[in-house]
């Protein structure tokens, strides 16, 4: 069914929703059903910036499930401009880490994933495209970290030139590859309560 | 605990993490133990670009919801320069329809929201933050309708100066705000399968 009928003929949150459409396979909302909406909605507000990481190593497989997360995020013209350099080696770390202002803890991580654009390769070689697709991609990573249990913090690079060009150095990147942000990973050694910054002053009905 | 133990000691994906923390409050993760991890991610490559909408109606609690996901976002310096414009009336859906030359399906649907951000609240007041910004708190959304059981499709606005210049009018966009993207949402009159579009030559490791 299209909607989430909780009851007969009901929608989530009481919508009478016509004419549903029979999906046949097993979506979340169908698995989560006897679970309440916040409890579905938990991982979205418990994902937090995770600064703090435990030693512990952090798998090939749990790399593998971030990376097919990220690539699960929709991109303009379906043109996928992401490209990712996954580092473990702990000189490239803290050569990161150095790299950017606010980036100390990636070289404590257990490993850094470099979420970078191909100019060449996004819709209409646009860099706001390529910003677009890849900061989607980048909080599928994150919410997948979460899930899978690990922590996660974004570390900006892009726009600042200095960080660029250093990534760049730093990860032989092509010209026309450009490196959007850092993203450290590691099991979390701190933990942050679930939340929202919802504010109504952002939001408009109808017209601003 | 910091990490998802499935046996005492050892972490999904059999990670042993020393020095687990204990978090004390209800994650996610926890929620999901007895689940496989395909299925806790089903959410994730469950989402895709739901274009068919059936007339029935959407809530204003999901509506709630979904900007409550969409600004749980992270943004650079949390500066959350996204501001929201949830749109019902038919005639200013049609506007924008007409606006997108791939919005045909917003005109149909039960709602749309411009995700736009304010340039002056931006930090450093950059273009690039702000998109970065306002696409992870736009991939939240679409998560959340989702999970919700609705469908939702992003549609392209910024960079193409028309788009955005009639998007500005429309809406009566201060100066300073861009308007990023516009989401169609609807329930759901099609059903796409989950999927990722994993690709394994726009992986590095170390570097390029």
């Amino acid at each position: 069914m299209g909607c989430v009928w909780i009851t007969s003929q009901r929608c989530l949150f009481g919508n009478a929703c016509a004419d549903p459409v029979d999906t046949g396979y097993s979506s979340p909302a169908k698995t989560f059903m006897n679970t309440n909406v916040d409890e579905k909605l938990g991982f979205i507000f418990g994902r937090r910036s995770i600064r703090l990481y435990s030693p512990a190593a952090v798998s090939e497989a749990a790399v593998q499930k971030l990376l097919e997360a990220a690539m699960a995020a929709p991109s303009a013209a379906a043109k996928d401009p992401w490209r990712f350099v996954v580092v473990r080696n702990r000189q490239t770390l803290s050569a990161i880490s150095a790299a950017l202002p606010n980036g100390q803890m990636i070289a404590g991580a257990a490993l850094g994933i470099a979420v970078c654009g191909d100019l060449q390769a996004a819709h209409d070689q646009q860099l706001s495209y390529l910003l677009q697709d890849c900061s989607a991609a980048i909080e599928n990573l994150l919410l997948c970290a979460h899930l899978l249990g690990l922590g996660a913090c974004w570390l900006g690079v892009h726009p600042r030139e200095q960080r660029v060009n250093s990534l760049k150095q730093i990860l032989s990147l092509p010209a026309s590859v450009v490196p959007v942000a850092c993203i450290s990973i590691g099991c979390p050694a701190e933990a942050k309560e679930p939340r929202t910054r919802f504010n109504r002053d952002y939001v408009h009905f109808e017209r601003w």
